[in-house]
């Protein structure tokens, strides 16, 4: 089993890779070649198998096939500018979202017209696919309404993915991954990091901004329930997908409010001392335009499972991030 | 008011220019340019205002900054690779209705990065864009699931629109269109040829295969009802779209069943003896996946309109197609 991991210097996918080499096979065959790409040059981890680290721009258009010239079983593409620097650069976000994305589904199409080949492709899409006018609960037949450039570039990839996929070019499954929470280490450019920071940091005594209101609500997972997610769909059988290869992946719905209660709960009042309220207009703005809450029945009858509490978020936080330990508490 | 018709050697794409003509106006503003732009070279008509014919490949990427080079304040974008062709032909299908689109769009894009430039943009798209599993009726809220690579693109080509004009690069309208009937001349290479060929050729005393059984229900509007969507969508004040800028026209639901019905009442027994049922499987199957009707609430409240049975859309084919004549009957 090959398996190629696009994005592997990422949050997720060095997690994912972590959690493929201790799991050590997909489906039970064994995995003997792992390619690990990124913008920047990913980790190379121990391994008694192949291993190869490279740096891949995915915005180049030969990108694509020089990445899939091993043949991988699998595919898993996690790559992708995110939701804030998209919006900003136009451009860039189309030529590496949009552009580097269908170069890959390409380059593996015409590879499979030299000689047989359709390889599973695990790709991560979003719930910023979606945008208002929303229900409060989203179906999986709800039509895609992206509001920022990366949802549309992530809804224009999933179309993509069903294409191909339908047209037998590869076996491709789209998962639409929740707000990560506790995304670990510093904020990146999403504009969703404060979902995040504002447990992260006073997890570690640190000050944390919150831009919007208490009453915000969204949906969220952790990391440890995302790599959950990328290694049950790699070895899902797709035929009960049909056509429709993207779903949302379960999540919890909350609000901030609930969130800092989680957070008091866990690691007491003066934790949540340090949330700092810093209204932002411009976050507030783009998040009140994404969704609440998912109907994920689709994705929970494919045994698909995440966590039912922002405590159980923050344990796995604990547990993973913060070798158990949290700040000291007055 | 400059206007750019991309796609005007089509069947829709010529009616609508005789249309432009006739009305001389749009919104009140005096029609005095017209580009014709198409594939082929569009016939000239007379005009008494500047007119220009191009033969334009949208699948060149320097198709579309050469086509608004003069800056029309409005664009009708009506080229596309049909359905079965784009089918066959992968491509060519991509190269044509995406890259062209997404090229087209670009073009505008930068031309408005040099001096301030946002035209009117009138996409045609088409129902393609869903498919099974599906409703009965479908709403505008429900997801998109095409099921050809045309539909594919046509759905991609929604979201661009819908973001370059979220970012204000244009104004733009994208328009589900129904499956066109009586679609006058030769069959084309779309697979919903015998929906028109069963009206078309009896009305002139003439053969016509039936593919599918008469219990095939679908969405219907006459090209003269396409036509004024496309008028319409020209004049309409875009802010009540909001951010969701394609809409799906009304039209007729109907089967085939009716259709004969119509045929019948219209120009008798005769004509319906000339319908020659051929079970064709491949086109069955393509067919089973398309929508059957919907719920065009959100088009008919801004003030699209269709017709209301297959006697009134016969009547206007054999109006404007056959100098109201009908073949002899017995």
């Amino acid at each position: 089993m090959k398996i190629l991991i696009i994005g592997a210097a990422g949050m997720i996918g060095r997690k994912l890779v972590r959690a493929l080499l201790t799991q050590g096979e997909i489906s039970g065959k064994a995995i003997n070649r792992l390619v690990l790409a990124d913008i920047t040059m990913p980790e190379k981890p121990e391994f008694a198998g192949e291993i190869e680290t490279v740096v891949a721009d995915l915005s180049l258009p030969e990108t694509g096939a020089a990445l899939i010239q091993s043949r991988p079983d699998l595919i898993f593409h996690l790559a992708a500018i995110v939701s804030g620097e998209a919006e900003v650069d136009f451009d860039k976000g189309y030529a590496v979202n949009l552009d580097g994305t269908r170069s890959l589904f390409e380059a593996i199409r015409q590879a499979g017209l030299k000689e047989p080949y359709t390889p599973k492709v695990v790709f991560t899409s979003s719930i910023a696919v979606f945008g208002e006018p929303l229900p409060e609960v989203i179906s999986d037949t709800q039509c895609l309404t992206p509001l920022t450039s990366y949802g549309t570039q992530k809804a224009i990839c999933e179309l993509l993915l069903a294409d191909y996929s339908r047209k037998g070019f590869f076996d491709g499954i789209g998962i639409r991954l929740p707000t990560i929470s506790i995304r670990p280490g510093k904020p990146n450019k999403a504009a969703s990091g404060f979902f995040s920071s504002i447990l992260r940091e006073p997890l570690i005594g640190q000050e944390a901004v919150l831009p919007v209101s208490e009453t915000v609500r969204h949906w969220f997972a952790s990391p440890r329930a995302a790599v959950k997610f990328l290694l049950h769909a790699a070895e899902l059988d797709t035929a009960p997908l049909g056509h429709q290869r993207s779903i949302t992946m379960p999540g919890l719905c909350a609000t901030v409010g609930e969130e800092i209660e989680a957070l008091r709960r866990v690691a007491g009042e003066d934790a949540v001392k340090l949330i700092r309220r810093e209204p932002n207009a411009a976050i507030a703005d783009i998040v009140a335009g994404w969704p609440q809450g998912f109907d994920a029945r689709r994705a929970e009858a494919l045994g698909f499972k995440s966590e039912n509490s922002f405590d159980d978020i923050i344990r796995v936080h604990i547990e993973d991030e913060l070798q158990n330990n949290i700040a000291e508490r007055a």
